[in-house]
Parts: C-alpha cells; structure tokens; sequence
C-alpha cells in the first residue's frame, strides 16, 4: 500500500499548446490526477506483494476494493471536468456536436456502471 | 479476463507448506494472478501516460473501465478459489466456522458491489 | 416477467406547463420511460412469485441481476436526456449555473456507481 | 437493508418438507424476502409516479438508485443464504458437486456485478 516506489513516474514538461488546454478540461488538474494515479499503482504492486506473501484472500479482496474504487473515483472526478468543459463548450457552439458529445459521455458512464 | 479462463493455468510448483495450502486457497494459481497484477500495474502506468500526454478525457475513461474491469475479474478468480478451499473446508470440519466463513465471504462481495 | 398487471397506471393526462417541459428533458419520452418501469415492475413481482415457489437460488439472482441492469438502463437513458437538456440549458445561459448542474450529475452518477 | 438485520428474523412457520429445506437455503426468511420484493415494488411504482409528474430528474436518479441498493441487498442476503446452505452442503457430501456449485454461485456474482 506504499506509493513511494511509484516516485518515479516523474510528469513530463508540458508541450501542450493553448488549444489543447481548452479542449481537455482535466489538464487543469493534471498534478493532481498523476498523484492519485501513481497512489493507485502503487495499491497495485502492493497487491502483487500480497498474493506473493500469501496474505488472506479476504484481505486481497479488501484491496481490491479500495483499488477499483479508487479508480472510480478518478473517473468520476475527469467525467466531471469533462462535462464542464467539453460538454458545456459544445452548448455553447451549438449545432449538432451537443448531441454527440452528450452520446459519448453517457456511454462512457454505461462503461463505468458496467465494470 | 473471464473467471472461467484459469482452467488452462498450470500451477506452478509450489515450495509451501502443507498448512499453507489448507490456509489459502489462491495459491495454486500465485503465478497467473502476479501475471494479471502485473498486467493491471501496466494499465495504470499507461493511464499516467494518457493524462501526462493529454489524451481526450473519454479514451481514458475507457481505460479505466478496461482496468476496473480486471481488476473485478481478479476478485472473482480469487474468490472463487477462496469458496472452494476455505469455505469448502469449514464445511467439512462442522461447528460454528461455516457461518463466520460464509458471512465474511458475502461482507468481501458485498464491498465489491459496492466500489 | 409478465408486464400486463401493471397496466392500470395508465399516464395521467399532463398538466404541466410550457416551463416545466423546457425544465425536465426527459418528458420528450415518457411514455417509453413508463413502458420501462412497468416492465421492471413486472420483473420485481416475478422475483417475488420465484421466492413463492421457492425457486432455485441462483436462478432468483440472474432474475435480480435482469432487474438490476434495467434499472440502470433507464437510468443511463435519463442521465443522457438531463445532460442533453438541461446542463446544455445551463451552458448556453452562461454564470455559475453549469457549475452547479454539473457537480449535481455528476453526484448523481456517482450514486449509479455506488449501488 | 444491509445483509446483516436479516439475523433478527424469525423464521416463519415452515409447510416445506425436508427434502425443500435441503435444496433451497433461502426459504427459512422467506417473508422477510417476500417484505423486501415488495417494498422495491412500491419504489418502482413510485418511479412511475415520478415519471408521470415530471419530478426533476436527478430525483429519479436518486431514487434509481434506492431501487437497486434495495435489490442488491436482497441479492446478497439470498447468496449469503445460498453459500450457508446448499454451497455447504455439497461440500459436506463431497465429490464433484462442490465445484460445480462454486462456479455456479462465482457465476451469479459477476453477473451481479457486471449490472
């Protein structure tokens, strides 16, 4: 459950362009989605010592949880921004792409709801 | 990826000992589950990768699921085994453990639904 | 899994305003939504006459499991008309209101989840 | 709600044979499952009402999400039931039967997840 070995994954300068920034609403928060990320790689390996320590199934099964639910809550979080950013950008445009964009947020909320 | 798949996995030879594979029931197939665990850490990385080089925000979302969805199938292998061993065995030797055993099984399912 | 008891909640004829259409996008489609939970329904008294005729276990849970997901459909499919319609509305109006719509769904959403 | 407060239940009066008992688990709380189908009846048709008034969405998704708390719960109670008694069972009698019965019951609970 340690996350320090995960320290390596160091963020990358950024190369991205202004327009980009408008079109991924979660760059703004890209420190703090690396974070949890290198936290849930780092539940990951921990789990890997378990199965090889022999821990308690239960137990593995209780990190699991944690695990899954740690990246859902990741999800949830960049769905969030996307909707502000992307869904509400192509309101504002109008025309069809509203309709498009709202279609492909809610299959990738069926996707989530379906793991 | 399916619960089904390790029918296939040959166990690995095993240095424990006979109480140990009274305990856990996982451990036959220790070797499949470091391979799946593996695998998962490296969807993870790949999500860090995605979020560093600002990937549109549902491809990731469909990452997540893919990994979630691993995830789930790992807890269901392991619990699989978990029922055949531990609870099979509590079941055979009688008295009170049977309950204990099956009421901590569903609480573990339970917080699997629930992530 | 018959759906004809649940006939008598025929649609009560609508008084809503011209407002409240524009408020809740869902009301496009609301004879199908009732179509939807009036099967639903059905498939929860069949679960109940299952349990009456003492049904084998497992296939009581794949029933539940059918529920379940209907349930989740109509939900995906209300979430899809909200966004479409009203965080869309909230957008196009400018001000905090996109905030505040989206922070809603996306609680929504994670209750989905969380069940 | 939870799997647990089904432990204050008494169990109704039984007109099951023993053969009945062996072979489904559940039937010692039938009418407390019986209560539970019934009460997630009444939130189904309760969606229909909402529906027909044109509540504000997200309510209906709040209320969704009851719905299929409720039946989940149910689910596990009826597992947990399962695992006790007829998952026991086969163990105790020995052979192949045990495996089977796991797979069949790690079978139903990834369709309950997968919903």
């Amino acid at each position: 459950m340690t996350t320090t070995e995960a320290g390596a994954a160091t963020p990358a300068p950024s190369t991205e362009t202004p327009h980009d920034r408008g079109v991924h609403g979660y760059h703004h928060q890209k420190d703090e989605h690396l974070k949890r990320l290198r936290r849930i790689e780092g539940q990951v390996r921990g789990l890997q010592r378990m199965v090889d320590e022999d821990v308690y199934c239960i137990d593995i099964l209780t990190q699991v949880s944690a695990s899954t639910k740690a990246l859902q809550s990741f999800a949830l979080q960049l769905l969030e921004e996307h909707l502000r950013h992307c869904v509400a950008d192509a309101s504002i445009k109008g025309g069809d792409e509203i309709d498009a964009k709202v279609e492909e947020a809610t299959k990738a909320i069926a996707r989530l709801l379906r793991t």
